[in-house]
């Protein structure tokens, strides 16, 4: 579907027709997981022939897309599968090479909207593997046997901490600008600055240095944290590992949950998932996501739960939503508006809350959180018009109500519909509302809604826990309209017709900067001030004109720049 | 010049050959600065006749950079020569229209390096404004009359207080993404979010509906401060200006000091000014900026400064590197590198320091200050690459010590040159250097340089007032290399020579990533997030191809756009 819309993509290989972000790691082409005890080995060994799409190849451990769905998919499986680890450490499977960074075949080769999307979710790959230290306490090495240039030394950013063998030749390095005319798009100019806080001055220098910074000097600079000779570094990654180890705070019993496959059916105009659907409107660019509340009650204990595994209502929920959001984002760039909406019961959505919150010292629900603060932090960042739509017979109660806070606007139906035996809409706040899933910014998405007057969170939070109608969520501030039946089709009509009208660009641009309001996080510093520079270096003719740099690399001739400094 | 070198940009209006900063009230076109005791009112009434470039009409209080030239000036002038007043009323000259926001014309047919610096220059104003208030206490109120939209209503954004009449018509709007496919590009949408808190779904309505929000409404969503009938608006205005004036921490006795004009000559490659030259080498794409120190002792009171008036050295050289750094950004779009020099004493630098220390509480030493800390601010936002060059004879000293620190990188001589008998050099630090000059992230610059290490801010702190060298000043982290006599020329010269091979673009990305570490204000979210989006889309045929919202404005064909989302 996405070359038959976008005859600029160049086809994708195997004769697929979408991308997909399911994946196994019986299926793995490119990494190779490897568990001892308490120390998980993520090793890089990219198929030069395993491309996603046709026209390049891999070489040198350099990757695209389908090398990083791979590598979020082992992370994630470390979190649910792997609850025992402690340490992972990541690094290259091939001989005096660690990773080349992304491949500039595929970024030459590449639309805009590939290109963009291509490194928001690489860099949504990368701030998991923070978060996975941060928040579930596995620590992160990485243990660098050769050069790591461009996303190479992006992804050893993303490491705790940063092991570079001393061989005279291995360096790290962000050739970007010299070599291409662009950035280091998934977070490298971030992470210097602000994770590794390297001096302003020795940036600019590293960042403009081709062949990158080697020995006592990456380590004088705060590039890496250690630098090994050659005939220890074996040696050395396994006592740091075994160190890392023992001061991590991780470490669950075991077993693990299986992540079984997702049963999905994909269909011209929209894709089945168990507990959601996603449905295309190609002519009005909407695709509705309809959230289906729980089926029975929560499980009575958290034995049931481990019991119920992958098919405990909000892993699977949180899991097929992730899905959906990135078929849409990689596959559907027609799409202008995602509409939520929801069935179920928002009681039974309590009381599941309430199970979570009950259990919450178990690493399960606890990483269950963790799951639903990822996916929801994934919308956010997802550069379509949000929308939800609270009709009778929803649930959007506790976690599924962050979906109205998470986008641009909501509309409530306020009362009954004509004919309608359906109860009216209701939400409901819980104490996840309150805290579990911070934005990107920090704060939850109704601190940052009420950013104007902390009285009115303290109003909302008072109201945990009682079915509020339109009317009372209306005054409270937690939905944007609350039509009646009179005029609620004629508003979302004109609603998304006009949406689909705008410029798609300025849209972007403009949820950009309006979902985001208050405090700035590295991350938040990732995806507002990089990505944004990114995407204007990417569309200038510098970067990828017929003179460009992009287009020239390989070829022998030398860029041609306009010099016109803007 | 700027004609000459980019033949995209339509030409200058009245035969002009630069864009000039320098003006004063008698020669004001567009604006009218009146004073009656401690209370100013800047009245906006555009001359239809008086654009900047040829090729369109500034109707409706539209505005173009010579607009805000002339407003960048008042604002100026309430600091330094109107000591006394203490509220600043923004209105219309223009009976039921408020202003129309920047030129849609003008727009449309300017070179994109010209859209980005006229934005940027404008958000210095409205920066400034702000500053204004929060700094020297002169409170600020905007009374609307009319319709206030685009960059009408972010002016208003940039006062204290809004007032919009209550007449059934009047509106505040962001029209920009309904009506030309871009964004607010003066600091609108983030002071939306911000600064006055909208709440992001009234703020998502508002920035799409081209008629905006009015009366009620517009005051229950936080757009505006007071709401006041038609019959009441004058006296209400003049009301609240009593009141604010009651409020304000401003008011020196006066006089104040004139901003008389600059001396100043251009040539072909370069301009002269009294303390400060600039030399273009035109090949090389260098400006060279030579700043003068101090001919003479500070002088020996407050009372001699102020005789001095604006011939005293720190407020002459502030408001002629000021000029030197818009003439480079807006005539010389060709110039890749500003290379900073000084020549003087820089113990004389020292003393005059501690003179403005030691009159820290007398007004004029206080805005000096404040002058500085913007024109610093407009140093740091200037999309070239800066480069200090330390050499015998130079008095890189206190404020002067600021510029190596502004600079991607600065090089100090070591040593003596041979067959020269100026001694080596020496930078000297300040209380300046820690605390009066905050970056647009509210760090010092040496506080962002030293993020990673608090103790090496600590460990510059304790050398204030020392001579240091080049060897010591390394040590210390203040320089970036400090190469001797045999290696300087050839480093610097690659260096040079390297910058100027770069993507331009790819630089200014670059650049304003790493120079920004740390927290992030308003101000550098405007900078660093809205801006990057705004150059984005200012790129993207959705906007300015032949198509585009931009081009087809006004002329009855409806944009076509490119569907796809990024």
């Amino acid at each position: 579907m996405a070359s038959a819309q976008h005859p600029a993509e160049r086809p994708l290989a195997d004769g697929q027709t979408r991308i997909d972000f399911q994946t196994a790691p019986a299926r793995y082409r490119h990494w190779k997981l490897a568990i001892d005890g308490d120390v998980a080995t993520l090793f890089m060994d990219v198929d030069e022939k395993g491309a996603l799409f046709e026209g390049y190849e891999l070489k040198l451990n350099s990757y695209d897309l389908g090398v990083d769905i791979e590598l979020a998919d082992a992370v994630e499986r470390l979190r649910f599968e792997h609850p025992q680890v402690r340490v992972v450490v990541l690094r290259s499977g091939k001989p005096r090479v660690f990773c080349a960074g992304a491949n500039i075949r595929m970024l030459a080769g590449a639309s805009h909207a590939h290109k963009v999307n291509f490194c928001k979710f690489t860099n949504e790959t990368r701030n998991g593997i923070e978060d996975l230290s941060e928040h579930s306490g596995l620590q992160t090495i990485c243990a660098i046997n050769g050069t790591a240039a461009g996303g190479g030394y992006e992804l050893a950013l993303a490491a705790d901490y940063i092991m570079l063998v001393d061989d005279g030749s291995s360096a790290v390095a962000l050739p970007e600008l010299p070599l291409l005319a662009v950035l280091p798009g998934t977070g490298g100019l971030t992470r210097v600055a602000d994770k590794r806080k390297v001096r302003r001055d020795h940036a600019d220098f590293f960042c403009t240095t081709e062949e990158g910074v080697k020995g006592k000097r990456a380590l004088e600079w705060r590039l890496v944290d250690e630098v090994v000779p050659g005939s220890k570094f074996e040696e050395t990654v396994a006592a740091r590992a075994r160190e890392f180890a023992a001061k991590s705070r991780r470490g669950a019993a075991g077993p693990g949950v299986a992540l079984t496959p997702l049963a999905r059916s994909f269909t011209d105009n929209g894709v089945d998932y168990g507990s959601l659907s996603v449905e295309f409107d190609r002519v009005g660019r909407i695709a509705t996501v309809m959230l289906r509340g729980p089926s029975s009650p929560p499980p009575a204990s958290a034995d049931a739960m481990m019991a119920l595994g992958a098919e405990f209502w909000p892993l699977k929920l949180a899991r097929e939503l992730d899905d959906a959001i990135l078929h849409i984002r990689l596959n559907e760039f027609d799409v202008a508006a995602i509409v939520f909406k929801s069935s179920g019961d928002p009681a039974e959505m309590v009381a599941y809350e309430e199970f979570l919150d009950a259990n919450k010292d178990h690493w399960l629900a606890r990483e269950i959180r963790h799951l639903w603060k990822r996916v929801l932090k994934r919308v956010d960042l997802t550069s379509r018009s949000l929308v939800t739509l609270i009709e009778p017979g929803s649930c959007f109660a506790g976690t599924l109500a962050e979906l109205p806070f998470a986008s641009d606007r909501s509309y409530m139906f306020l009362g009954r519909r004509e004919g309608d035996n359906k109860p009216p809409a209701a939400i409901a706040l819980t104490a996840a509302n309150f805290g579990a899933y911070p934005m990107s910014n920090g704060l939850t998405r109704l601190g940052s809604r009420f950013l104007a007057n902390p009285a009115d969170l303290e109003a909302a939070k008072s109201e945990r826990g009682k079915m509020l109608d339109a009317e009372r969520a209306e005054k409270l501030g937690l939905v944007t309209f609350a039509p009646d039946d009179i005029d609620w089709d004629d508003e979302v009509r004109v609603f998304l017709e006009e949406r689909a009208s705008f410029s798609p660009d300025s849209l972007t641009g403009l949820e950009a900067n309006l979902r985001f309001a208050g405090p700035e996080t590295m991350e938040s510093k990732i995806f507002a001030r990089l990505t944004a520079w990114q995407n204007w270096i990417f569309q200038r003719p510098n970067a990828v004109g017929e003179e460009g740099a992009l287009k020239r690399y390989g070829t022998g001739q030398q860029p041609v720049f306009d010099t016109r400094r803007v």
